[in-house]
């Protein structure tokens, strides 16, 4: 048995199923083993971007990690930006990463890169094993350090793969999350009992179900707010769910909305900071006079911790909640407003949003309180193209239930390639596009840097017209069923196909 | 006037005209500086590999850089694959990467990265100005620094874009490359003197029509061959230009090609190693008994050290060389081999010919020799996904000459959104793909690690089948004109069709 098999054995053994794939020829050992050994499923990608998007998108929803496969520093590098994504998600991830034979390297062949370097901007967790009969342990490590909501990012060098008198390694144990420490819990109680404004202020995996049935208990009984960071990794929401405040985008809404605040206790995420910087505005969004603290981090047991805390404070459970009421669904000329109004409406059961709608989601957040549960992944670390290669990773993790993608036409375009990976393996997704022709996020943004009336040369970058795209076409040559509504009723029409059938689908909306 | 002002003032006082662009938030700046500025001209590229493929096309065809600007290391990550291949092949680059402001780093916002580390990656030339002041004088600074033939990765922080009271610089005195020693053209005298069998090998600018020409020249008075390297940045060729030897790809075969060499004499690239380790393989492709002279290396006077070392053995002009003959157009269904025999017999004059056609291309390259004078632009780093963007920036560089690309339908897909940039500034450019729907090298480099008849699960991540792409949708998708193909009359005819017009067109030819 060679480096390759031993390893791809181990990753089996680890409990991996899935491996996205876009591999080059210093990973030809390690597609062989996979056309040998049973028990690895593997899906191409396009595009980089496309597998480790997928790969994120799977780990939030399988909680547990898949792999990549990918080449050198270059193709790692093209994966790179959706690796920041789900860095700042917390998902666990396995990159298998190819690098050329440890003697081949001192001869500077064309696509030499330094991996290592590469590797370490994504994660602390960067290992080339010593031998290639290292190669298996390294392998279930991996997986077992990813596990604590980390890429594990492994660089596997070709003379290893094709060494043979390899074995494969046995899993290993997984750590449990770390338990925050009792002092934690008391003193959130205290800040949470003060009878000054408070709120819980949640991210990660406090957003489960459970975790929001806790901090639920926990604002029934102290008068706490429950407030959600802007970019959930995973968020579950819809009738019968607690019903949270969005902490707004814009550094100065987000500020007014916590302006009263004097307690404020975080949970899985970090407090509140500014995605940029302005001239004169301040970079953290919590008043100089709210007192911050932290509950559990990103690593630590959230869910526990929010039980104990209410646990400690002895509250009960919570009254039941009302549900909002669903939104009117608009006629005619189609709006942002009208395609959320649509879906909340007909969002089936359970089904996984995959959101990065940007702008034209901006202000029907709070519509989706009332549809069906369901999960709400969102773009993570901000860096564009994440929409709909989760889309991909989640409809692989989660076969049996509907994916929908609520996505921007500038960030689409990032990532298009997953269209293809989506018709190849038939997945149950559904693709809005909201084509409105513009970066409008960054339309904006150039406001807000004091052009209001932008010339010729800067709105050429911030729009995408002359031509405009055209998705039904994109699609189409990448195999998906697409169509394109101007109309409200159009819109629901099509919306009410796809949700009645499997597979994929595009509905580009003309806004 | 901002420190974004002032920049942009210094690349122009510096020479820069055009900046491919794909700005974020951080760059807002900038965008408004270039629009209120007159001298720059942005061309907005959909994914930064478009931007920095583009930038790298128009720096080997104007032998002088563009800009780029890129948002944060997440945007710098989509763009390094081409960094990657532009540094291979010494194309003259000023990259403008937006960060954070300074003081805003320490908040650890979504979009936070360690952007030095990875500029880092594609260059030793990596700067973040310490003031706002500063950041005009490192602007002209980075310009004379890419002219040495590398990138220069200019980081500015947000903060000092905006900030007021700054001044733009002159343009700095541009180095000239360093001549080669008289020792050096000594020892390389020496070498071809001997005899014995002996080769110039050719890489860099040694490839332009003046250092082929003083090839020619040694070569006819000494016996030498002349050889080039597999994948060079830009190789001058065609009638009336001297022809030679294209190392081969495989590295068997590249060995073969240079057994019975006893010298080589290097100019502009390094000595031939294998692209990838294969087991029990040499990685060095010359023979052991071959002594390697080096006269030029990527950075001198390449050109100059071969017409000095011409000179200095005082060979005469070389006598005429009789032109090869063109190939002849087969009829019927269409082949790699038809579609390159069209090219080459109606290739117009003074074109430029960008070409990532892979497998597809490998038994044509020669074909070209007869056609009429062009440049030829390679893949130089072996990260695919060049070929578009880089007609794309030729095109750019060189509005009134016919661009063509030679295009593997795989690799095409990692930088697609590049023929939206064609439609939207109508860049004269002709994309032939070579619709094989597969990683053709990949199904080659399996069979060499001994997979000789893959199973499913290996052909799943080899085959771009099921669903096949339709790169006429596509195409019409991002607004360029496409028609597919299927015989070699119809392609004869559409290429006719786009060789009498002006603007983008995308041929598709299924194979």
């Amino acid at each position: 048995m060679n480096g390759a098999e031993a390893l791809l054995k181990s990753l089996i053994n680890a409990g991996i199923e899935v491996c996205f794939a876009n591999p080059g020829t210093s990973e030809m050992q390690l597609v062989a083993a996979i056309d040998d050994i049973p028990g690895m499923y593997p899906i191409l990608g396009l595009f980089e971007g496309v597998v480790t998007g997928a790969a994120d998108g799977y780990g939030r929803m399988a909680d547990k990690p898949a792999a990549t496969l990918l080449h050198l520093g270059s193709g790692f590098a093209n994966g790179m930006a959706n690796l920041h994504n789900a860095k700042r998600a917390f998902t666990p991830i396995v990159n298998i990463i190819g690098d050329h034979a440890t003697y081949h390297l001192a001869l500077d062949a064309p696509l030499t890169s330094d991996v290592p370097a590469y590797a370490a901007l994504t994660s602390d967790w960067v290992r080339t094993p010593e031998s290639a009969e290292a190669i298996a342990r390294a392998g279930v490590e991996a997986v077992a350090a990813s596990m604590a909501g980390r890429q594990a990012n492994l660089i596997i060098p070709a003379n290893y793969a094709w060494t043979e008198g390899c074995e494969p390694a046995k899993a290993i144990a997984i750590p449990e999350p770390e338990k925050v420490s009792p002092e934690r819990i008391v003193a959130a109680a205290e800040s949470l009992r003060s009878a000054e404004p408070s709120c819980l202020f949640l991210g990660g995996k406090a957003l489960r179900e459970r975790g929001l049935n806790a901090a639920r208990r926990i604002a029934s009984a102290t008068g706490a707010r429950i407030i959600h960071e802007v970019f959930p990794a995973r968020l579950q929401r819809g009738r019968g769910r607690p019903t949270i405040e969005r902490l707004p985008y814009l550094g100065e809404f987000a500020s007014n909305v916590l302006k009263d605040l004097k307690h404020m206790v975080v949970v899985g995420t970090q407090a509140p900071v500014s995605f940029f910087a302005y001239p004169g505005k301040p970079g953290t969004l919590w008043p100089d006079t709210c007192n911050i603290c932290l509950l559990a981090d990103q690593q630590q047991d959230q869910i526990a911790a929010l039980e104990s805390l209410a646990d400690y404070m002895d509250i009960p459970e919570a009254p039941p909640q009302k549900d909002p009421a669903l939104p009117n669904i608009p006629k005619g000329l189609i709006t942002a407003e009208a395609v959320a109004a649509v879906i909340a409406n007909l969002l089936p059961n359970n089904a996984i949003i995959s959101d990065e709608s940007q702008t034209s989601g901006a202000f029907t957040f709070e519509y989706f309180d009332a549809a069906a549960p369901h999960d709400w992944l969102c773009l993570t670390g901000g860096a564009i193209g994440q929409g709909l290669p989760v889309a991909v990773g989640a409809a692989v993790a989660c076969p049996d239930r509907k994916v929908i993608n609520l996505q921007a036409d500038g960030s689409a375009m990032y990532t298009n390639q997953s269209l293809w990976t989506m018709a190849r393996e038939n997945l149950d997704v559904c693709v809005v596009i909201y084509n409105n022709s513009r970066y409008a996020i960054l339309n904006l943004e150039l406001a807000r840097v004091g052009v209001e009336k932008p010339g010729e040369r800067a709105r050429s970058m911030l729009e995408l017209t002359n031509p405009r795209l055209d998705w039904v076409s994109i699609a189409q040559g990448m195999g998906v069923k697409a169509n394109r509504v101007t109309t409200t009723e159009a819109f629901q029409f099509q919306f009410e196909q796809a949700m009645s059938s499997k597979g994929p689908r595009l509905i580009e909306v003309i806004l």
